[in-house]
């Protein structure tokens, strides 16, 4: 290890290369929850072509990295293990280009979303993503986990709002397609690849997102439904009534709505409770009638019987309010004994099934554990928490074990939004079959044959004998 | 080549492999425009575990392979080249499933695409993919050249509208994801890498679409402007105004129009000419006031200027005939003389320089070749023809190096929907660097390393005289 260090540091000099007590806490973990490990060095290169040399000579001396963004991920990918180097987008940082015409935008792949977000509104226009980390995630990182968040009823997953790339093989060489335009069907798109790659595949230094037009007039409503299948009636309906105006679309199952009304303390919306409550806004335009449509559609599905109730936000205040309802999971561990949380994709047509059998699963193991249930139901992607007393590492797996065989059994997905990284990599399994795996496998092999680039995510590591022999063989040449 | 045709009807039988005069004229050619070329054999699978055994045996033999669907690529993609065996989908057709719920549908390949359109209609819903083939094109060919079309601008290219695949590879192993689900980040989405790959790395045999509520109330409207920067003003105010509604953007140049209504013999829509003519469409939904709204957005924009002149479609009679116009060009060959034509790309900056040099460049080479230029260009997405007297080969090439090179002026794309197949291959290098090229091919090795399928399309042939060495070795074993 000292060997590749020494060598990075002649090429780049101490300041892009820190060890031991220069490697600040933050690099030792992301926010998946594992003890931190301190990499063996930081990397801190200032532009793409430092970014090349990190991974050239890396490279010639086999050396694990570990891609980091905002270390805001949830399910590992980030976070050190013991003999890797770090290396930090961090000072990749800067919104490069808005071009209006185009409506795109091209920025360092360092650069936090939020920033992204107030530069396209600089403009007038917007960003298609948008998740809770807007602070402090990368949008290289959204990109190398494929985020999904708040928007994607509306904008699609992060892959749907990347146009361009510039990525770093794990050999240094650079890849560069900074396109603009919605249609290129010139050959193989080649970054489609290191979309949600999780920084196995290269290392992600510039992104090309697109713009939209920002969302006017937005309504919001908190509506109470009596079962899953209405709950889908109503987004149907509505977008059928309404094409491209819903934005938001969240679900909150009944023992959510129980404990934030509950132990959480919030005021009870309805009088009744329901199977399901509704966060559900809507981009209505300029024009007042657009506030009397909304009202208009809501009213027309009460009348019918599919929407037993529904409140109208009439202030900014009252929006705050219902998003108060769908936000407070965020500190449900204040209040509740400790758990284990999932980000799960379930089928439509299978969600109230999933949700009976996690219901009858729990209860059947663990008569005392609140099992919630929360999600972006528009993307079929549910979050499940279940809370138990006496929470314990062996119970955390036995709930893994009921949660995961659930979503095999319904065709879902282990990971909707979050990622598999190393945490979620031992129920892969249950998503993809032994051939896609096998797949995945040969084209990590094609892109990055040492296998030095982020390690043991997603994919099993290999055998390692083969790499420490590499590792303890001496230095070979560093070529350019 | 006798050696693998055995194989094959051994394994399959007569009615699958067909050789000679048994193999239909439509097999010969695609819709390319090349000299017509008879396969060696051609496989009619009736499934998908027929479609892996020709590949198998094909593979064991190293010998090429062409996929073909509906044969309506204009690239050459499908087009046979001599001692290759025709591998046609036609066989599987078929809608496996409408799921509502899920608002997907799941078709084998070779299901032509308005099929797909009627079954997603019988459900009350739309499929997102949309265009003029569609009584021809095939779901698996829509997919594999990741088609454009009608509807980009609402739905998308079809890698959106793509949720899962079934994908046989060159050695015939099956790879099936027939995923349902907006959001699945479990592991690399693989699928992303066949999407737009033009049969040159796996057969796809099923397809997943998502589909859409349908659009209601569609208004209609051809309107005249004096720039393409006046066109971009309507596009975007239109979206920003009314997000979702816009279905159609089309605009046809001056050149266009001055043929539809000179030569082609439709009447003038406007009293003046105009720079841009464009067809806008909207979904303005059920209520009588969606048309109201539509009305007043376009008399807005006439009143700031932005907008000379529109007239709105009052009837069915009205919207087909503002259609006749941006149809005209499929006939325009009846009375214009022989000419190139071109779908290309271009940065919606450098759209209006862009035509600015292809007037300049043709009048300078060609003062009598007419110049027409039209298309989709809210997706950035313009077809280029130009029509010269005594048009020959040469001069095809010589018009070629014009349009070419302006597109990698101002850095476009030489495929915008059509692909690259073999027609574009000389001209990829204008749109990709080296190392694209070197990644593609990377790709290509892990994925296909015999190179058996589509050999030759996108990327040039490899040497062939190891792949000869290999034809003429004698047969290997075929396994299982």
């Amino acid at each position: 290890m000292s060997n590749v260090i020494a060598a990075l540091v002649t090429a780049l000099g101490a300041d892009v290369v820190r060890t031991g007590g220069n490697i600040p806490a933050r690099n030792h973990a992301d926010a998946g929850g594992q003890v931190p490990v301190p990499p063996d060095a930081l990397l801190l290169p200032r532009n793409t072509d430092e970014v090349s040399t990190c991974l050239r000579i890396c490279h010639s001396f086999a050396c694990p990295v570990v891609p980091q963004g905002g270390m805001t991920g949830l399910a590992g990918g980030a976070h050190p293990r013991h003999g890797e180097i770090a290396l930090s987008l961090e000072r990749l940082v800067g919104i490069e280009e808005v071009d209006v015409e185009s409506g795109t935008l091209t920025a360092l792949a360092g650069t936090p979303l939020a920033t992204i977000q107030a530069a396209a509104e600089n403009a007038n226009l917007m960003c298609g993503i948008d998740l809770g980390a807007r602070g402090t995630c990368t949008i290289g990182g959204n990109v190398a986990t494929n985020a999904g968040g708040n928007q994607v009823l509306r904008y699609g997953m992060t892959r749907r709002n990347v146009l361009g790339l510039e990525v770093v093989l794990p050999d240094g060489q650079v890849l560069r397609s900074l396109n603009k335009m919605l249609k290129n069907n010139a050959g193989y798109d080649w970054t489609q690849l290191f979309i949600g790659s999780e920084g196995t595949l290269g290392i992600i230094t510039r992104v090309v997102v697109a713009l939209y037009p920002r969302p006017r007039g937005i309504q919001s409503a908190l509506c109470g439904v009596a079962s899953f299948s209405d709950a889908l009636a109503v987004l149907r309906r509505f977008d059928a009534l309404m094409p491209g105006r819903l934005l938001v679309f969240e679900a909150m199952w009944r023992e959510y709505m129980e404990v934030a009304t509950g132990q959480f303390g919030l005021a009870q919306p309805f009088e009744d409770g329901f199977e399901l409550t509704l966060l559900l806004e809507a981009a209505m335009g300029d024009d007042p009638s657009g506030e009397e449509a909304f009202a208009e559609t809501l009213a027309s599905f009460m009348e019918d019987g599919t929407l037993p109730t529904a409140i109208i936000a009439r202030s900014e205040n009252d929006r705050r309010r219902f998003w108060s309802y769908r936000e407070a999971n965020y500190e449900f561990g204040r209040v509740l004994p400790k758990g284990s949380h999932f980000d799960v994709s379930i089928p439509l047509g299978r969600m109230s099934d999933a949700v009976a059998l996690l219901r009858e699963g729990v209860a059947a193991q663990w008569p005392d554990a609140i099992p919630i249930v929360f999600g972006h139901i528009a993307d079929s992607n549910i979050h499940i928490a279940v809370y138990k007393p006496g929470f314990d590492d062996m119970i955390g797996q036995a709930i893994n074990e009921v949660v995961y065989g659930i979503v095999a059994e319904v065709g879902g997905s282990v990971s909707a939004e979050h990622g598999i990284g190393v945490l979620k990599r031992p129920y892969l399994p249950l998503s993809r079959s032994p051939s896609e795996l096998a797949f995945m496998r040969s084209i990590k092999q094609a892109v990055d044959p040492l296998n030095i680039l982020n390690r043991g995510r997603i994919l099993p590591e290999s055998d390692r004998s083969n790499v420490t022999s590499i590792l303890s063989a001496p230095a070979p040449a560093i070529i350019g």
